[in-house]
This record gives structure tokens, C-alpha cells and sequence, in this order.
């Protein structure tokens, strides 16, 4: 498969998208410019981890959006009250902020397109769409045909999930071949450095770095057994 | 066609979605919640105008989301500098900001989807999409699509679109049909109180009320023959 000379990559500053933009580079694409959501995520961690990844891969350029998901509907990530209106009957319980995927994808092909890049890379891994449905690559490819159909030229909108069909193991094994700073990339959710190492991402990049047989870099805040 | 009982708006407090907004109320759509998106307009009247308009019809809610477009590209409509990086060779004027609409619906279908809503109404007009590739039916199938593929439930979004084959004369009188009070709605890019009459919005609205032989309710800054 070619690749493209220039991209722009949605860089979380997670472990995932940090993999993705070390992959980026090996497959030999020149200019990448990084772009971080700014959410309103309770913790800043993640976004000065996206933005030092971004600098030590040496991207042509970092973009910072904020979308601020948090007046939009409630979640676990950005806010502990649901601020929606009077509950209805058939009011499902909030769980993640809907279309977030969609909304980041679309941010961030608003900002290739001012920047003449028509190539955007994403990083859902096989693990992620289990539970959330944009995160499957017959999303991408619907999301492909409506923004090139929404573009400003009449163009063609890619997006490149590279990682879409593998786990998260094997995304971390892909990583450390690449020599990915795992140590410099954030995932907890509570956003404490050490990290928590009980919360559901704290919990699955233990199990993954586990099923590789490796330690995970990073430091935590309980004695985690990585010979299990 | 049968029309759901509720429905999300975006109502931008111009002409053409508050004419949609009575028209709504006229097709027997009970519960109607509105969607203003502040996205860093230079003039706030705009807004003004989107709220007044949403108590006025009775909507049962109306929500404004914050959709900074400044920090993504320049437009006319939010700067007057262009605030991408550095010039690339291929890098095209940027006079609108890139997705807007997609980003204006994706945003709306969050909200919609936090209140149980799934259909979403919006009003481009046939005017619009000789200049915006954003603004054709064509694109709203493919977002449908891809917002359906993308919620957080298998479910099926709906954007529904009754003008998009009117022009904006015919909005204008079937709007006079239903009583919309222009009045109250704003169009001017100025953002000035009396509009300004020259530029391209004010132009387009009072050819719109001439060819319905009217003459717009809304003061102008400079003498309009109406009788031409």
C-alpha cells in the first residue's frame, strides 16, 4: 500500500495514537501534522502528552481544537453531572458523549483542508469497537463519503485506521519494534501521574503490555505484578 | 410524509431556519427543540435573533454549543486574518471555514441523541448549493449515514432537509404564508442594526422580498426601492 507524503493524525497523546504516529514515520510519511482534541478533559496530562510526542517525532506542525464536549451531553470523561434538559421517558443514561469520534474526525479534516492535506489518520484498535460503534471501520468509511461529498473542492477525504483489525496487544507489540516512548504517553483516566493503575484504561494497557511479556514504563500508584 | 412528534432545529435566526421553524409547527411537530451554534461569530445578534425566535415559536428547549471555527481557519465570517501555519504551495484561499455544516449537524445529532431525538432539521436552500458543496441533499444522505453508523445505539439518524429544492423567493413566501415574523430574524454579515443593505446577505434577502413583491419589515441603512 503507498502512503501519503502528508497526513494529519488525530494524536491523543494515549498509547494507541502515539504507536500510530511512529508507524506513520517508518512507512516513510514525510510531513504529519498532529492534531489534539481539546474536550475539556479534567486532566490537562493528555494534551501536553500529545503535544511533546508531537515535538519529539518531529511533526511539522501540532494543532490544538477545543470542542468543548462537556455543554453537549454528560460523561465519565468531562464531567460527573448530566447537564441535559428535563429527562424524558425514553432518555438513555449518558455514558460517553455521542458522536465524539465524528466530531473530532470532522474538526480535524477542517483543519487538513485549510492545510491542503487531504489524508487523516485515526487509531481505533480492534479492542474499541466491542463497545463503541464509531469506532468500526464501516464508520470511516461512511465518514469518508460525507466529508468528501462536504469538502470545499470536489475532492476525495481519507481516512487511514491502520489499526483498526489488530488488538491493543498486538498494537503495543507493533510499538515497541518501533521503539514508541511509551513512557511519555499518558492513559489513566483519573489523569494522576503515577497512574492509578485500577481504572478500566489503566487496567487494559497493564493487560497489554502483560501479554507482550513486558513491563509497562510508566510509573503507577498500587504494586502492579507484571510476571502474570 | 408523516412528520415525527419531536425534532431537533438548527436555528440560526436568519430567514431560512425560522421560516423551517414555523413551517415545523405547521406540519403538527409537537416538541421542537432548537440548536444555535455560537461559533465565534464576530456580531452576537445573530444568537439574539436565534432565541427570541425559539421562545416566540415555543420550542420546548433551545440549546446554543460553543463551535469555535476561529481557531480552525480563517472566514470572513469569524477574522479577517487567516491563522494557519505556514503558506504551503498548494494551499488554497480559505473564504469559508471548511465542514462547517458538518461539524453544525454532528454537533446538533450529540445533542439530539443526549434527549432521544433522531431527527434533525436544517435548512439549506437551492440558492446555497451552487456555492456550497455542503449544502446539497446529496451530502445529508451521506451524513445520515454516517451519523447512523456512528451512535451510540444502532439506530437510524434523520436529516431532514424540506427546502433544499426551494429557492430562497419560494422560502420567503411560503414564510409570509405561515406568518414567520421576519422581523426578528437577522441576516446581515455587518452584524449592524439598521443591516447594512450592500453586502452579499442583505443583497440576497431583498431580492428575495422583491421578487415576492414585499417589502422586508426590517430596517435598512440605506434607502431599498422596494417597487423595482
Amino acid at each position: 500500500m503507498a502512503h501519503p507524503e502528508k497526513a494529519v493524525l488525530l494524536l491523543s497523546g494515549g498509547m494507541d495514537s502515539t504507536a500510530l504516529l511512529w508507524w506513520m514515520r517508518h512507512q516513510g510519511i514525510v510531513t504529519i501534522h498532529t492534531v489534539a482534541i481539546d474536550y475539556g478533559q479534567r486532566h490537562r496530562i493528555e494534551l501536553e502528552a500529545s503535544s511533546r510526542l508531537s515535538e519529539l517525532a518531529g511533526a511539522a506542525a501540532h494543532k490544538v481544537i477545543a470542542l468543548d464536549l462537556t455543554q453537549i451531553g454528560g460523561s465519565p470523561l468531562t464531567s460527573d453531572a448530566i447537564d441535559v434538559p428535563a429527562a424524558e421517558a425514553d432518555q438513555q443514561v449518558v455514558t460517553v458523549v455521542p458522536f465524539r469520534n465524528a466530531l473530532f474526525v470532522t474538526a480535524a479534516a477542517a483543519y487538513a483542508e485549510t492545510v491542503g492535506i487531504s489524508n487523516l489518520y485515526i487509531s481505533p484498535v480492534a479492542d474499541d469497537y466491542a463497545a463503541y460503534r464509531d469506532c468500526r471501520r464501516e464508520f470511516y468509511d461512511a465518514m469518508e463519503a460525507s466529508l468528501s461529498l462536504g469538502a470545499t473542492q470536489d475532492t476525495r477525504v481519507h481516512i487511514q485506521t491502520p489499526f483498526v483489525e489488530k488488538s491493543k496487544v498486538e498494537v503495543v507489540s507493533e510499538g515497541i519494534r518501533l521503539r514508541v516512548p511509551y513512557e511519555l504517553t499518558h492513559t489513566c483516566y483519573e489523569g494522576t501521574q503515577p497512574a492509578c493503575g485500577r481504572c478500566d484504561a489503566c487496567t487494559e494497557r497493564i493487560d497489554a503490555f502483560k501479554a507482550n511479556s513486558l513491563t509497562d514504563p510508566i510509573p503507577y500508584a498500587i504494586p502492579i505484578d507484571w510476571s502474570t
